[in-house]
């Protein structure tokens, strides 16, 4: 009911702030008997972890996660798993700057004026480390899934678009680069564009598409949980999230049903796949593709004027770890929450 | 968890099929005390309802609601209100053509593999008749949000694009013209374009936004069930839909943090607003608005190709009820679905 | 949220007031692919209904039920079935005397404290009428459970108690005496006993005995939705009931664990059965038994002291029909009830 | 839908094995400005915790909580709350006579049966030490609640009853006697009756009693979500629990209607309390009291047979710790879980 927790049967439910002394979650409702690959987690939470790379500040922080029930001899029960990521360095900043102020485009002033008060530190509930807790889950969403394979990339930074359909890309060589684009030149451009960003103190937006294959058809509830309302509202859930579309997306709205039809072949898959793998809600067995925007993150390394608690306007100076463009690191972000939709539906899908 | 309930607090669950006995839903949920305008819902029901104008084929179809439950005396008690729409035209159709065949982008082909039967007459529980039930629910919200001001209207009809900000229109022409476009040289032009599309038996999509003023701040809840994310799966969950945006949208991931941060004023509100009046999920007060893309509807009055259940080719000829452009009809299920999202959001907000 | 809800996937919701235009009800996640026998779910409506027999005055109504949805050619489609009962004699009677009075325990009172309105007909929304939709979903939910079979009985009348165990009767017989005690000296015991009652004017309390059988085993989700846990809230919601018992019960708190521990044969089966079927929160395959306890209910056809709802004293004399002990007739809610528990249960099986 | 979390707006998730690292759990929906009192929390955990006294084996197992978040500066911040529990003596026991058999009346059969693995350490996840999870939950929920004043007593141990109404008790003096019963003479008869128990190294059950005096009018939702109807769920899931009284309980069953109905005093409280402060689902402001019963718990001190999961006989010895009677430990988890289901109407109750 507070808004912690996210899927019915697939259950994850998050805690923590960004400097307390840990965040961690409980995922409720995962088949028992599945063997864990937990490399394959650890190597999720570093997919998302900050400092990856010479496009942002360097930052240790392991980001390890421990397990603390639900499996036994590396195999899950059926039971809660109970799982924490601790923070390592939640002690020696300085927060007094922020304490009593509102950084614009931040949640510092609806979380004010909704809770009466607020872990002020690091953005407390609402920083995006929140989302280390969901890129855990989904790994273990991942495992459940099986045969389904998960693609998310950067498709766009800035006013860089890459305009080539998925098909028509190696999606083998997202991890190729540190923008996670799997279209080379592309990719260097980005990456030339973000540290121009990076060196004004200022940042950027983009674009992750995501690609899922081997969709089992049946997945998805009507009338109201349609299989893209719930990848919908899980994208928008995401920190910094402004849009989301799928299939043929806003671009559809322009065209003719005539066009727009997705005619059969003889084994029920479609010559088209404007639909984006889903039909009334619910996956037809084509790819589902969508694509997400993500505004510019708010935290510059400028000087700007706001007000505190009180109204009276205030001089700040931006600090702490500069992220230019967090869409790279929100690629895993996409692919978890991805996995924890289609792992609930998939569940749901095995009673009927 | 079968997906035909929507809402925490505010909770409508809605059943039927288009040519079944009836449609109808219960909201569970709704504050007691409430004086219940009647007529303000069966102007909801009046809006949505088909063949409304010449760009429509003509239909009789009353959709007069009855409530079984939950009011006495015209006040509303606290307990769920059961509410039922009658299928007056439920007899005489003939669908042996559809019986049998997979029309494609319909949800023919994903109701039968996932549920092994369907009723196939109309459409049956995939038909957007369903969201006449909708519209009642959100004519009641809209009475529990009191203050709270919702404005849909078409900005989109193929390629015809309204690109004035919201704030530079005249919000209450909207029901002036059958497009429900309030820059009315614009609504001539769609109005134009609709009756070509129709006189093809072809169908397009469009665009439909939305503003909603007098919001209060702290409506949403982080982390999962941001008022945002929310109001994207209510939008989704409405037939056709493809794609959903809000405040700067997609277009806000091709900005710097420069400019799209939302600096104060003393008084809290933000000089500009490309946040969309949530920051963090949680409504800061200010306008809420966002845009809501519609495919075109997949029943044309062609000929067509198409599947049956064999999976042998067969001849289609689309008949029946042509509504080459939805989109206007689809303004006030907008509207209901973003008072279910916010009536919700309301009472949660009530408890802390 | 607002408890007009009962189950997870298996899910009744149910609307109406005693004196309103109808009750009715939507199940949401019914299996598809099942022939609905609706001869089946009439006699269950015609077991609970008011009037059957010469222990009790007279009514006549016929509770016949309409199905609007979710039913196609007489087999489910998956898709929610919505069902509505009308109240035929809603009019004509005077309800002035206890429109702003507080009849002793009944829910007068705390519905007018809760809400601040209520539809005083009939008890409103707290009449015992309601449960007629609970009646419908378990018929239903029957059929999903196939061989399962459910025994409910009347094993107490006032201080009369039929102190055999369950496997010593006949529960064939249940339906054969009015009062539905299997054991037919004790059942014209109770008759004889309740006629009294009835002679002044008076009510009687009682016990209804369940037994069900052919349960699978692995029923039931620890640690808080233990199947016993759900069955005991299932039949604490039922209107009268102040208890409820399984396996050793109340007794159980009196014995050893030498004692009270069950054996296992090597089939896996226990040589007693002091656990009622349930280890753990979770069915194991031996036959579930359980005790539920009623009081007298409130209404008396007699001349009693009261408030208004100003305080002050008044004098009521009660009428309308009367029912000296309503156990009997609660006799198809109790197994209602347990059909909707261990339904939903069921489906959750197929899950993992 | 797994089972593992309890309350709708006072949400209460736990995780855990006996025998893991660590049990904990989540508490999404408390409301801010709590100023938490850290040692009343302790005090319940120390409450529950075993090896309290002379009647059972001594064990020292700290059981102290940690709160990840959800608190900053002492004060809830309406964020979740997570917290953990550490095992400390996880490590050296030996239960290879446990692994491949099936105790009777334990949980171990059924979960075998259930999930295809379970940790069998200590019981694994059906252990009562996940308890310990809902003692922290529910001393935060007595925090949230105030006023309500919540007395749970042992009155019952094995044949030996306290027969005197709650009202006549000095519930002050529970935690005079390692018993927890109010009367002091009774207690130390029950005291000397356990000791002989656990001199044969058997178990024996008992009954809880429990008052709730200062209850807002209003508490509890109809008609599936009465009040009652909660508590008795939330007290059926508390392991060895086997039965559910409030009010009259099954006494009631034997009473007339003339005798059990609650005359009003003019102030709306009632000459009686034969309800148990709970009218229609709703609490009536009157003391609600309760009865709780559990069975002699499962492990002894004893040879004894059973089956191994081929389904051959074995001979096996109890051993570990020896709690003769569990239920003077249960006392404060049975407080925890009223004051969860009384936290969370308490919080429904402030939206309408």
């Amino acid at each position: 009911m507070a808004g912690n927790s996210f899927g019915k049967l697939f259950n994850l439910t998050t805690y923590g702030e960004s400097h307390g002394p840990a965040l961690g979650g409980v995922i409720d409702g995962c088949p028992p008997g599945i063997e864990l690959d937990t490399d394959a987690i650890q190597n999720e939470l570093n997919r998302r972890k900050p400092g990856q790379s010479a496009i942002v500040t360097q930052r240790k922080e392991p980001d390890s996660v421990k397990f603390y029930s639900g499996i036994f001899e590396g195999v899950t029960t059926g039971t809660p798993i109970g799982f924490v990521i601790e923070n390592t360095n939640q002690k020696s900043h300085d927060y007094s700057h922020i304490k009593d102020s509102y950084r614009p485009s931040h949640a510092d002033y609806t979380y004010d004026k909704k809770y009466g008060i607020r872990d002020y530190r690091g953005g407390g509930r609402s920083s995006a480390r929140e989302t280390a807790c969901r890129v855990v889950a989904g790994a273990i969403a991942k495992q459940v899934l099986k045969d389904v394979e998960i693609y998310a990339y950067v498709s766009g930074v800035g006013t860089m678009k890459l305009d080539k359909p998925y098909s028509e890309l190696d999606l083998t060589k997202i991890e190729s680069n540190i923008v996670r684009c799997p279209d080379e030149t592309m990719a260097s451009k980005m990456e030339q564009y973000i540290k121009e960003v990076r060196s004004k103190g200022d940042t950027v937006g983009g674009i992750i598409s995501c690609v899922v294959k081997n969709v089992p058809v049946g997945l998805g509830e009507p009338v109201f949980d349609k299989l893209h309302a719930e990848l919908g509202k899980a994208m928008l859930s995401i920190n910094a999230v402004k849009g989301f579309e799928y299939g043929s997306g806003f671009h559809g709205s322009t065209m003719y049903g005539s066009e727009h039809n997705d005619a059969f072949n003889t084994d029920g898959s479609t010559k088209t796949n404007y639909s984006g793998g889903i039909q009334g809600g619910i996956s037809n067995g084509m790819d589902i593709y969508f694509n997400v925007a993500f505004k510019p993150v708010a935290t510059l390394i400028q000087k700007y004027e706001t007000i505190d608690k009180e109204g009276k306007v205030v001089q700040m100076q931006g600090k702490g770890r500069h992220d230019p463009c967090v869409v790279p690191r929100a690629v895993p972000i996409v692919e978890a929450m991805a996995a924890l939709v289609l792992a609930d539906f998939y569940l749901i899908n095995k009673i009927y």
